[in-house]
């Protein structure tokens, strides 16, 4: 098995709440996606998917624990006024900001916010992983 | 906020156990890994991170549900026979095949595997989105 990650796909309760949230962080569906059933975002090298948290259980053939489930997504960028601009944007969308942004223990900069589904993202600048020109972390 | 990923953190509840399986699948932790602590894998324009469970709760800032928690990530790969391969070897290396490889509705082929801590990966054939060179999925 390579080192890759192709798809990440979100549970939602509500797929038009949740696309409209990340509408309006700026994100903008792939044409693929199928109204009323599931979203797809090209990130770049792979895939976020929105889809029933209903289905994806079944289809995983996992019982849902019903919140947080052990995964935290991140995306980081250069500079800390990002970090808070995201944040904010995020909460004005509908999302809970559930740490502000503030320096980290490892020398960078982060927050959190949680999306209306409870996925939490952290928001970061991280000195050590500096993004290319395509923005993906380079971990040297 | 730009349409990227740029760090997948899986939260577990022993370092060592899910570190081996990630070997086992043939992943190498990058050189920055802490020990005992943190690993990283680098996944080619992001990184996947293994992080004890309570850590990444706290540091998300979010309350444990104790289950899966409606995320899922996906591994595509170009030959059915690679699915196959996958799930065996991550069922040799204590993962538990959630689904056996078969053909799906979508006109792909797929099957589940589910780590050590629950964290479940769809391996898939999907020919709507062949893979580039890098095996970066294209939605076309």
């Amino acid at each position: 098995m390579e080192q890759r990650v192709s798809l990440i796909t979100l549970g939602v309760a509500d797929l038009e709440r949740a696309l409209s949230f990340y509408r309006a962080l700026g994100w903008t569906p792939h044409t693929s996606s199928v109204p009323g059933e599931v979203v797809f975002f090209d990130a770049g090298g792979l895939v976020v998917a929105l889809w029933g948290r209903a289905s994806l259980a079944a289809d995983s053939v996992v019982d849902d624990a019903g919140g947080w489930g052990g995964v935290t997504l991140a995306h980081n960028v250069r500079g800390t006024g990002d970090v808070d601009t995201i944040l904010a944007r995020a909460e004005a969308a509908g999302g809970r900001v559930a740490r502000s942004g503030a320096p980290t223990p490892w020398g960078g900069y982060s927050g959190v916010f949680v999306d209306p589904d409870g996925h939490p993202w952290e928001v970061a600048v991280n000195p050590g992983w500096p993004l290319d020109d395509d923005r993906r972390p380079q971990l040297g």
